[in-house]
């Protein structure tokens, strides 16, 4: 019998995508979707860097060098200067997106059956390179009652093992929007140095980090929604936004002394809305952990060459360049956070970075829910993809009444989704009435 | 202590970029090296594949479907029906470049620990994805004598254990050029069945198949080499060329009931002189395969937005479009082949397909030569970078008096660099005569 690896077996369906059967499907009854489950932009990817592939008058389009080219890399440093990171092009390898960077740590730094500590909820392909590398992850409960903050240092020292080899943190986080403080980053910092751990720092949404509540509240289609005004009070305590509200981004790169221990994961991705292209980059001071995802990076021969010229272009855009899709960002998130937490019995904490939200919603099972949503709810011939968040946990149990929420489309669609969750919550079945305490929140 | 893991120490480095700092040395120096030593063909890609790139149109470079956009794969089906492969649109997984069409091979079909048989000289880089999957490579030695023809039968046997799960090949074969016969491929049906194998079949160089030695050989600058003038008696017995005086590729997809065991890894690089494009696929008909390569592709996402458009426009080029691509390479191997053979003590069996050759030299050690050819020679300020054969051979001690060519520069840079490397062999401190025994062949 010829048979499948038991790392194929093993390796987890996407999350996120493993709906798109039934959205399909309710596309072809004539609903419209609303796709609020998968963190891809509808910001338009700057003409500019798309021009500079069209005009880069390639004759013959080569392998590049395995590390990226050194143009873009050197490149690079300047715009992880103005981050206030101080690398040279020599520690920059470019990858195929941030998802290579990731499997190239794990090869890298980590033997089959060691341990990464991850807070949970996290990026659900943490899972799918960890079993391709046939390394455990190990998750830490953060939790939605503090907005996602920093589990404490000793929910981590409980399971640090010596298989223990490295920490992934997210920040701003995708799913949760959390963005971690200096504070946290600081703690992040002695865990590593005390336990000798990689520090695997994912900074895809380094720029979109928005400012504290209320601070800045913008005008959203004529009537300012107030998000200090909609904030619950869960269990007693207003949720902890953590140092998030600064809406200043700590880059692992930015701690002194850890160096040796940092191995950043970056992309192109969302900085520049060019999902598609595939353009990341894992950035080191660690010599000998770049020497050695060099040779993967060689086996692979080179990172795409036709995206590269657009994220080296992209290094040339405005300063100000960010400035657009931030701001847009922000209306959305106040909308989205505004609205869900007028609805009765849903919870989201205001995230700080990303454009990703995690609701807690009156209801039984969130992949019974989102299911539901595609397969037999409309509203106008309209209905809302989720992503459920029992996909973002490692430990089985954790998310069933949660759903993230990306807000990635326009304030127009983002009201008609959120028409759509209202209703829905009003007739879905499985509807359960949550009680907001302590107790309940740490179920 | 932190440390690398085990796989990052003993993944190889790539034994073809080795040289490269050599090299760089050698052109700061003034001097012109001309590369035969990676497989980056100098053909131009054809503009209007990347013409297609600029006229897309795109506004959000999205991430794509995880198995490539349906488009292309629809059209890739009428690719594959005129190569006599009849395959389904969701037969094929769109990858990042054939690399991780083995990558997920590997991942897929293997458990660590578990042996994969490969017919040496192979493919460097099956080697680093074996050591990232954590598979091992069980070599069987194919010769030059035979000019790299497919081993006995008897010498699959003899290493197949209970951890055997794949035999890998690849035809027409990089490094050596070799094209398997259909008796070849039945031979390697026979043993999959026999023995539950899968078989993992490379043809990113499935248009390159050459007519047969002297049925069309080609005029060559104004001199014509006929290459059968050349041909060396080795040992007393002419080389045999197996079954590749063809010209014609035998596909694993043309094998009759070994459906279920094919995993065909392709790749555009080579087709479409689109090295860097890093589009390549999985195609299998084994859907318990499909389904779990699948968990790895949506893992990664996507593979590259940009390129997938190039490699969906190349399949609207004329079908003459390998036309002049492939009389060029017939000319370049005839040009190479009799350069080579008529060099003392060198010997060069001529290749059925590719363009590659293997040649073995009258030196002590391919490494150090390939090395002293950078470092230490010129002629008329030129020198030649070459691959040297050890990297493509698991069985340590074999491929020391061979090199790697790839035939990817015009005629006139090929004839300089022959005269460089017959320069280079008179004057190389490390010759040693090689007694054209098969004695000394088998060695």
């Amino acid at each position: 019998m010829l048979t499948i690896s038991n790392r194929g077996k093993q390796m987890p369906p996407s999350p996120i995508r493993k709906l798109v059967p039934y959205a399909e499907a309710a596309r072809k009854k004539g609903i419209k979707v609303y796709h609020l489950n998968i963190g891809q932009p509808d910001i338009e990817t700057p003409p500019a860097i798309l021009d500079a592939v069209s005009h880069a008058g390639i004759k013959v389009l080569e392998y590049s060098h395995s590390a990226g080219n050194e143009s873009y890399r050197r490149k690079l440093v300047q715009y992880y200067k103005k981050a206030g990171i101080d690398v040279t092009y020599d520690q920059i390898l470019i990858t195929t997106g941030g998802s290579e960077a990731i499997l190239f740590g794990f090869f890298t730094c980590l033997n089959p059956g060691d341990e990464v500590i991850i807070p949970e909820p996290f990026y659900a392909n943490y899972n799918g390179f960890a079993c391709a590398a046939g390394v455990n992850v190990v998750p830490i409960t953060s939790r939605i009652e503090t907005g996602f903050a920093l589990p404490p240092i000793a929910d981590f020292e409980k399971v640090i093992t010596n298989k223990t080899k490295a920490i992934i943190i997210c920040s701003p986080n995708n799913p949760t929007g959390y963005l971690y403080s200096l504070e946290e980053m600081e703690a992040l910092k002695e865990i590593c140095i005390r336990h000798n751990l990689y520090l695997f720092s994912d900074e895809a949404y380094r720029e979109f980090c928005y400012p504290p509540v209320g601070g800045h509240s913008p005008t959203i289609g004529g009537h300012s929604p107030t998000i200090g005004g909609h904030s619950p009070t869960i269990g007693g305590h207003s949720p902890t936004i953590g140092g998030q509200g600064t809406g200043k981004h700590v880059s692992a790169m930015h701690l002194q002394g850890l160096d040796q221990h940092v191995v950043l994961m970056d992309t192109i991705s969302k900085r520049y809305s060019a999902c598609g292209a595939r353009i990341g980059a894992l950035v080191t001071k660690n010599k000998s952990v770049y020497d050695a995802a060099m040779k993967f990076a060689q086996a692979r021969l080179s990172p795409p060459g036709l995206a590269q010229i657009l994220g080296e272009a992209a290094i040339d855009l405005p300063d100000n360049y960010f400035d657009a899709p931030k701001a847009e960002y922000l209306r959305r998130r106040n909308l989205l956070v505004s609205r869900l937490n007028a609805m009765p019995g849903v919870f989201c904490p205001n995230p700080g970075g990303a454009f990703y939200a995690i609701a807690r919603l009156p209801i039984d099972d969130s992949d019974k829910f989102c299911q539901w949503l595609l397969e037999d709810f409309s509203y106008n011939d309209q209905t809302v993809m989720l992503a459920p968040a029992t996909g973002f946990y490692g430990t089985a149990g954790l998310g069933k009444n949660e759903v993230r929420l990306a807000y990635v489309l326009n304030l127009n669609a983002i009201n008609a989704a959120m028409d759509c969750l209202e209703k829905a919550l009003e007739v879905y079945p499985g509807k359960v009435k949550i009680e907001v305490t302590a107790t309940a929140m740490a179920e």
